[in-house]
């Protein structure tokens, strides 16, 4: 006998549980479900630079208030290169900002107010496929933790399950159909206690590599620099880890104890379908963007502000948002992945450059930091296009 | 016994023209030289886009008021992509624009400039070698059209002989000694009776490749298309000319009969050094940009400016300008690389593009065309930068 809801959520992570809430605002019943544990959700440590968009959906929804306390606005960033530091300021380039806000604290207060309103979110369930999609019932063919079967029907499917989404199969008739772009290297990152290097976070060109300085809190920093993909994290000791950021990156960075340390792969990905019949794909599962320029978790909550306003329709019997989710979602995407691409190759080195090629990106660093318009240009993408249907689900 | 002069130029481009011109205006001698006949130089057809900047000193310092009547201002040009064409308006962007006036045009200005002045300009003859540039009195050591030997003593000896310049070696150290790279398309271009099909140029990404319409006349215009370096000009008929143009272009192109066809090919080139003792490199012979841009001649003309003053300082004692040559040159060099490149890529199609990348290119083209930044960012660099030096020549 399968459980019923209105809305089959796949995935309690910033897509699923945003989408689980703005219906619920509704006063559309969903179920979210994920193959993890609660605590493994809220303590995966994953970086977070919300744009003023994000936030404002975060805040003005009820979603998380917390990010306005706990959260750290930022005005800037700097780029580096060639030995200087030159600040972007997106307060005076286009009045908007963006928040350090780390994506386990957004998932910890979503995980919050969902149970603490009551609504369904059921951990360890593992979806296994998605049936039905063309049909006016789909359904959520899963197993719990106990290796029992699961079985969810509802008038919509959404696949948030991520880069590895289960959901992708019944949309783009396989796991893998879609765009793809690899990178010839990775981040190496790491946690350390230590007091902040800079305000801002420090995007930094060098001849040796880029080095991303951010910040966690006053007493806990995040760095990383470009590496091989196939680094073994265990092959640096903390003197090397140190001495490669101190050498990509203008002035002094304050050393302290290395706690964590992790290798993140580079991925660019675009689903080939982004819908089929009742069945949508957000986040992750619709597309990955390499990590530079943050826009990973902007962009799926770009899409869920999208489906907050499509499914509801949809729900009430008028198909057009919904029918139009996927050109919208990807005008944006294909924005955000140029973004992601351009932030990337402007400041990193690739394996095979050549001289010409560091030299060109040194003159491209210096036309854009140079220019009120390249600036500016780099700060709207930074913080974020306007977001298409915000004012639908604030409202 | 050598030929004596205060400076000496070789080659009778833009730039070695121009500087004669600027230094002339000083009160200072100069023999010019080059290996090709008058008419060689007057009627080898060369597109030319001038910057705001270059039409000022062109017309400023009187060394060509007919482009003000005979060139054509544009305010703008188009880029089209996804079937639709964007027009980057520099009016409104930057309060500026460019003015389409072929380079030949330009070198008739300045060869009857200087020969009506009775100054002297040598034709058919050619630079073998330059000598003792860490002297007091470099030479030019040349052969006329005859086979005759020919040498020239000055003060000053610049390299304004094209991409294939004899100078570099002096400079250098070898005469391939550059940072380069290589592009896997070249240009194929068209002369056609015609009207024009659009005012403005139009710069077109389509899945098939790049092209690119431009103007010469109301009778006579100019177009590209994307093609492999390696194609025969004679390979296509015309029929599969104007099928390939018009097939690359939104909207319908005037078509008429084609009577030149040639292959441009695309390379990127900057000299390791710029200036040696007293031997300097100016234009192609210091750099080589692809022409998607438009920057080539500007360059020049940029490169002449600079020297137009730090020659005349150098001759007069004081060095200062002519040793901060090369690096004011490069940081405009390197600016220029990076805007030819760019241009370049965002709207090339590369042979092994794929479907991620061309998507890619569509969210680039969206975010540019569809933010007043982006088209400002581009507009600053097609109507060129603010040219250092300039009111120095000018005044």
């Amino acid at each position: 006998m399968p459980h019923r809801t209105r809305v089959a959520i796949i995935g309690a992570g910033p897509a699923g549980l945003l989408l689980a809430h703005l219906l619920d605002r509704r006063g559309i019943d969903s179920i979210v479900i994920d193959s993890r544990t609660r605590e493994e959700i809220e303590t995966t440590i994953r970086a977070g630079i919300l744009e003023q968009g994000t936030v404002e959906v975060l805040a003005g929804t009820g979603a998380s208030t917390r990010v306005l306390e706990a959260g750290h606005r930022h005005d800037g960033i700097e780029l580096a290169f060639a030995g200087e530091r030159h600040r972007i300021d997106f307060a005076d380039a286009v009045g908007r900002g963006v928040w350090l806000y780390p994506q386990h604290e957004v998932l910890k207060d979503l995980i919050a107010a969902r149970l603490a309103a009551g609504q369904d979110l059921r951990f360890g369930v593992e979806a296994l496929a998605v049936e039905n999609a063309d049909g006016d019932r789909p359904r959520v063919i899963a197993r719990d933790a106990d290796g029992e079967p699961v079985e969810i029907e509802a008038e919509f499917v959404v696949g948030a399950d991520g880069s590895r989404s289960v959901a992708r199969t019944a949309v783009t008739g396989s796991q893998t159909g879609g765009y793809f772009r690899e990178y010839p290297f990775a981040w190496f990152g790491i946690l350390c206690e230590a007091p902040p290097s800079a305000e801002e976070l420090i995007y930094s060109n060098s001849p040796n590599g880029f080095a991303l300085i951010s910040q966690r809190s006053p007493s806990v920093q995040r760095m990383y620099f470009q590496c091989d993909p196939d680094v073994d994290p265990a092959a640096y000791s903390e003197t090397e880890l140190w001495d490669t950021l101190q050498s990509r990156v203008p002035g002094e960075l304050a050393e302290g104890p290395i706690f964590q340390r992790d290798v993140l792969r580079f991925r660019s990905f675009v689903a080939h379908e982004l819908r089929r019949g009742r069945v949508a794909l957000v986040g992750d599962a619709a597309h990955t963007v390499p990590p530079t320029g943050a826009k990973g978790m902007n962009l799926a909550v770009a899409d869920v502000v999208l489906l907050g306003e499509a499914i509801p329709a949809l729900l009430g019997g008028d198909d057009r948002l919904i029918d139009a989710y996927p050109e919208t979602a990807l005008q944006r995407i294909w924005k955000a992945q140029h973004f992601s691409w351009w932030m990337t190759s402007m400041l990193h080195r690739a394996p095979d450059a050549s001289d010409f090629d560091d030299l060109r990106q040194l003159g491209e660093l210096r036309s854009v930091t140079g220019s009120r318009a390249g600036r500016t240009y780099l700060a709207e993408a930074y913080t974020g296009w306007p977001l298409a249907g915000a004012d639908a689900v604030l409202g």
